[in-house]
């Protein structure tokens, strides 16, 4: 479906004094812009570029409403000349970016935008808070789903996501790196992304003896149950649930599962499957949520723990240990020269750039190069042109075929890539010289 | 303005899944619920509530259209006969609430929501998404407010909130609580928060020469302009400045203020204040901004730093050092019982509750007491009714005047709260022994 976009105005002020100022000084030359991370947080060795889709989405649908401009005008800062040219602005450029679902790392631009310097830099902001977004989320299930070694994996985390949207992109951004189901609704509608559901608390508190909850949610269930154990004892939960199993013999109704959402889950879920089976439940599967994060569930994997599927949450959602990646959107040409800010700690590369990547014969990652756009360079160019004149040069892949390329990267990338723990060698990201060279000699002016 | 508000199915899906089985067991009876924070992170010393006027806009608004239906019924959990008594379903309950802006503490309810199970229980995931995020930035603000003294405070964070809502709700839950003004044009629209806006560094870099750029940006302004001088060095960019001041001497053109975007901010806005002071321009006011803190921002005050205001990003609007808080919505009581759900870590104070406020003579917090709603208490009730049979009780109090309430609470919390570093003594908050009483009685009850 075709979602209602968040307004034009969602945007720093200062783009559209920017834009103003470009359009009073008739300074309409073409501008790259980069879109990079300058450092990874040091619990991240790799990052997933994620959200494209939605950034082509606003640039293809990109302009303002007689509304917008009457707001502008309001402001007292915008000239009637400019507010008039604002209607008609469209996104007329191109794009190169990374596909989505792809490894990508510190200085590595993950898209390129090629356009009129009003409308390049216009897009800055949304830009960023669309694709920073969805890359950190995407980089943090990317390391769940390594954690968790084939393992079910549901996104819980929509209640503390950082409101509506954040919710809705998360779930998107937690399947394509590899998840397999979101609790999320409206995400289920909006991208295709399978359901999954249990119960809440609530619901066993809400009758006064708990074998009476579980009689009544399985009973009044057209399709088979996950049942909640924790609420009071899980132990005590579990022999109540296996004289329920009793009852339902005969009938068509089932239990699938049960989920353990507190206390020691590792310990919970051996007393409950040893329960289950011992009274032949052995198809009865075991979910387990509450405060989980990679490396939770990399402890409870490597100690054998008989856990079918996690339920993982705010970790997730808010990606609580790295909530925010140093991720920037720079000027790097305009007018037909390269450009560089050089502000201390935040100097960037000048040029528009080409990651260039080398695997082995398995196709796993050696190293990778970045070039200056237009140099050769045998490796593989991960910037792919996407946009041209304001359109999309082929329709958008399917989330499900983002997904599967997106898990095989993971899946496959080196072993010391895919180790949790912070420090270690990092992936090998070398400059070539012609880009330093272009560097050093820009230093040299004086500007 | 009337935003268009996320679609209904922003919802976990086992909360559908709830209300169809209370709804086919005839389970029509009024719960209470409660939303409250379980423990505050080690770097917050209270909270801030937020996010209350959302939460009653998404009650009041609360419905199903027929293209939800369709989708949920494309599902098949559910049944034909629930689908069509959801299309009527609407927020028939009562509110009661802190105000936004009120200091609060762990265990301490927000929000109270008494209705039908099936009502009360299906806002859940998303009454959680508004109020978590926005007492969580709003907690936030408020640490900042106390590091900067006095000093104006603007949100800078768009690009790097966790997508589109994000960005604005962090606007207002920011500007709740003290912050001065927004980048985020949106925000000013909705809210009517002061916009604030500089220049980037791209717009200096698409100048071949750093003065054209100060010059174009200044002389194509209609208002007072604000400069960046950190693109390449800063101290020349000062130099060049007064040149151009010099120039301008006689036009109506002005600066108003200059803005410092990295390096030692303290070191570069003194060198840039001495000069400034030194031509004769104590009128240019400095900005500093880039990676700042409230911890950064009360080492430059207390180093007395010559910074005029703060451009606070993305620690404000992705909460960086705190991004989740450990909030809950609990049933409480349901058919005219206490409920309690005691799993382990996470157990619960049963009962519809109110919390106690004691001042001093000077109206500083001397302590709270979270009591049963039907206790009599000498002190302050701060949870207060605010919507009745799913109706507004008064009209929403303006941002402006709750901003006020909000400055004057935190400006003052008792010193060690003020305190912005982790340990010290926490706010003492009691439980009444009526309230004591009966979650040790509901105890002995084996349910």
């Amino acid at each position: 479906m075709s979602r209602a976009l968040p307004s034009i105005l969602l945007t720093d002020l200062y783009q559209l004094v920017m834009a103003q100022t470009y359009f009073e000084l008739d300074m309409h030359e073409t501008a790259v812009f980069e879109l990079f991370t300058r450092r990874l947080p040091p619990q991240r060795r790799f990052l997933i570029a994620a959200g494209l889709e939605q950034a082509l989405e606003y640039l293809e649908r990109l302009r303002f409403t007689t509304e917008d401009i009457a707001y502008l005008s309001g402001l007292g800062t915008f000239t009637p000349r400019f507010l008039d040219h604002l209607l008609t602005v469209r996104f007329t450029g191109a794009v190169h970016a990374m596909p989505e679902g792809t490894p990508c790392f510190a200085d590595e631009p993950i898209l390129r935008i090629t356009a009129p310097i009003l409308e390049s830099q216009l897009i800055e902001s949304r830009i960023l808070n669309i694709c920073h977004f969805q890359t950190l989320i995407a980089s943090k299930a990317a390391r769940v789903l390594l954690a968790a070694q084939g393992r079910r994996l549901v996104d819980f985390g929509m209640r503390r996501a950082h409101e509506a949207d954040a919710a809705l992109f998360a779930a998107r951004a937690a399947y394509l790196a590899g998840f397999d189901a979101t609790a999320t609704v409206e995400a289920g509608r909006t991208f295709g992304i399978p359901l999954a559901g249990t119960l809440a608390h609530s619901f066993i508190e809400a009758h006064d003896l708990e074998i009476d909850a579980f009689r009544n949610f399985v009973r009044s269930s057209a399709s088979a149950t996950t049942l909640l154990l924790d609420t009071y004892d899980t132990e005590r939960a579990t022999r109540r649930l296996l004289r329920l199993l009793e009852e339902l013999r005969g009938t068509p109704q089932r239990v699938q599962g049960v989920r353990i959402d507190s206390g020691d889950l590792g310990a919970e879920a051996s007393r409950v499957r040893s329960l289950l089976d011992a009274a032949g439940h052995g198809e009865i599967q075991i979910i387990a949520s509450g405060g989980l994060d990679e490396h939770a569930i990399e402890q409870l994997v490597a100690a054998g723990a008989p856990i079918d599927a996690f339920g993982v949450g705010t970790a997730l959602d808010a990606a609580t240990d790295a909530p925010a990646l140093d991720m920037a959107y720079k000027l790097e040409w305009y007018a037909g020269k390269a450009r560089r800010k050089r502000s201390s700690g935040k100097a960037t590369w000048p040029g528009a750039k080409q990651v260039h990547r080398v695997r082995d014969a398995q196709g796993v990652l050696l190293r990778d190069r970045i070039v200056l756009a237009e140099e050769q360079d045998p490796g593989e160019a991960l910037l792919q042109p996407v946009l041209r004149q304001g359109r999309r040069l082929t329709p958008a892949a399917s989330l499900p075929a983002m997904r599967e390329y997106a898990r095989r990267e993971i899946l496959t990338l080196p072993m010391q890539l895919r180790q949790l723990a912070p420090g270690g060698e990092p992936h090998p990201v070398s400059v070539s010289s012609a880009l330093q060279a272009l560097a050093v000699s820009l230093d040299r002016n004086d500007a």
